[in-house]
């Protein structure tokens, strides 16, 4: 069965037809209306009518930035969008003849890497999404962790400096505004117009609006020190908010994506370094790997088409290893285990 | 079935034969030998053989502060107990002709309050025990999540203030460095230090190696303001925490035991004004209950006894909800999924 997962991004929409085994058959894109819900819908509609007209699919998963409640139905809230209490999945349902679920942006990428990419048979992984702000995501045992209300994973909301830089969530000193895109621009445009001799080279990259993340990168893979120590100290507070992650959490495996991950080795490496340095109980513990994401802009469409397939394909709210092939290793567990503590 | 619960405090181990409705028909407790993981496991030895001369029971639980691996069976490492690497449920197995686990004392008292306290029913519930640090244990679905190895829950260890004061973990700001016994008797001590005359009743109370947690709680709730201000700011760090976790986790309850946790009113007012002032995303979400711990100190042998007799009945690492009896609510399940989804 085909599917097609929609990403609703702040500047566009990006959908297209995944295969089961998570490939992109076709893609389409069209500008990000933000006036209204209904314009969004209106998009939405546009770009999966448009899909079908040469695919036959089963089901539509939409990835959005915001949170959207356990049903995979209610976008609570949406702070680019509009949205507030938005019942999207029954409204789109009833304009698309097909099964619709909706799922937070970062969900969605996690359940890509998880299903495709770099997360492939991690028990716990958690997924940190650097964009402008931190997106996150924590799949157990095959499925997305949501927490009582769809909400978990808002990794980049809590607080790793008390009384620390304002962040648009209301707080101060959230993990996002020290490990993130914004964080990053935040920081170079502040050396930039400090005066500092040595921003020399990124006072020349940036525009009139000052300068841009990728700017930032491109400079620090080409050399330029200020800009590489710039995503060093990025690096240093993914790190050491991994490292509490760790702590809740106790992952196997991390996996970071997101515009800002491009860096690689110049985010990552610090990153590293800063998790080892602050993990607690390290020389008594295990350690989780961290790795780079697979997917880049793909991520969250192809999560939101695998997400919709899941759905349709395991009863809501149960574990997939009930299913009839497995539930004979089940039984097999459970005799062994009968004949091992029972007199 | 009857059980046997063993917590191993740092002074004590206590042990009670518990009931499948929780209830304790019959305690022991001896003190806690530190030098060696042998004479533990003798005081364990000891006190099953006493429960045992009267009652007939099925299994043993022990509840050890520490980390223990997800299986239930090994001790990585224990602060106060002198264990590396312990393999304690074989070993006690060996002495013990009965079925044996082996939980974090953390584990075991959250698992209590999901059971038979003040978690019942709650499908994420985000347990906090404060004693001279903070345990931590997360309970989904009616599971106690480990993570990968075990080791997850370590709320205490996640920094809240960078630089801050120094851990036994190692690291410096810790959530436990702000919000447990240990912070009141800092903060309470270096009060009395400071000369400041509104510490006088402090002063008064405290002994020659200072003042303890328990005095500091009788001031407050005798009214003397220095002691309730002491709790006030330990309670007002727990809430700060507890919105750090409601981000990342999204639970539907919070339960807060522990020794601390029996000041009530005075720790928990300003921990749940802080929570609200701090939460992430607060006026768009549906916010998290927050409740004291029904048990105070047979949470833990409790628990432990429970889980022994839980992991008798199910196979490790599945779910309780295989079982005959909700298998057939699973096919319907599937049924219906199938009626609703399939053309």
């Amino acid at each position: 069965m085909l599917s097609i997962g929609v990403d609703i991004g702040g500047t566009k929409v990006a959908a297209g037809v995944v295969t089961r085994s998570g490939e992109v058959l076709e893609r389409v894109t069209v500008p990000s209306p933000t006036s209204s819900p209904g314009s969004v819908e209106d998009a939405i509609v546009d770009v999966v009518g448009q899909l079908r007209s040469t695919y036959a699919v089963g089901a539509v998963g939409i990835g959005a930035a915001g949170w959207v409640d356990s049903e995979q139905a209610l976008v609570r809230f949406s702070p680019h969008l509009a949205w507030r209490n938005e019942p999207l999945r029954d409204s789109l349902r009833g304009r698309i003849d097909l099964p619709v679920i909706v799922d937070n942006d970062a969900n969605a990428a996690a359940w890509a890497e998880y299903r495709f990419g770099a997360g492939r048979g991690a028990r716990v992984m958690v997924c940190i999404t650097l964009g402008t702000g931190i997106g996150g995501a924590l799949v157990v045992d095959g499925r997305v962790f949501r927490g009582t209300y769809g909400m978990a994973g808002e990794w980049g909301h809590m607080t790793v400096v008390p009384d620390g830089e304002r962040c648009a969530c209301g707080n101060r000193g959230c993990w996002e505004q020290y490990a993130s895109g914004n964080a990053l621009v935040r920081e170079a445009n502040s050396l930039i117009s400090s005066g500092a001799p040595q921003a020399m080279a990124l006072a020349g990259a940036a525009g009139p609006d000052g300068i841009t993340g990728p700017d930032v990168t491109a400079l620090a893979l080409a050399g330029d020190r200020p800009a590489v120590e710039l995503l060093a100290d990025v690096g240093a507070w993914l790190g050491r908010g991994m490292a509490n992650l760790a702590a809740a959490l106790d992952p196997e495996l991390f996996v970071v994506g997101g515009g800002v991950s491009e860096a690689g080795g110049l985010l990552l490496k610090p990153a590293i370094d800063a998790y080892g340095r602050s993990l607690t109980g390290r020389g008594y513990r295990p350690v989780a790997r961290i790795a780079l994401a697979h997917f880049r802009n793909d991520a969250g469409l192809i999560g939101a088409a695998d997400l919709a397939r899941h759905a349709m394909s395991e009863p809501p709210g149960l574990m997939s290893v009930f299913w009839p092939w497995k539930r004979t290793k089940v039984r097999a567990a459970i005799r062994r285990r009968l004949r091992d503590t029972v007199e």
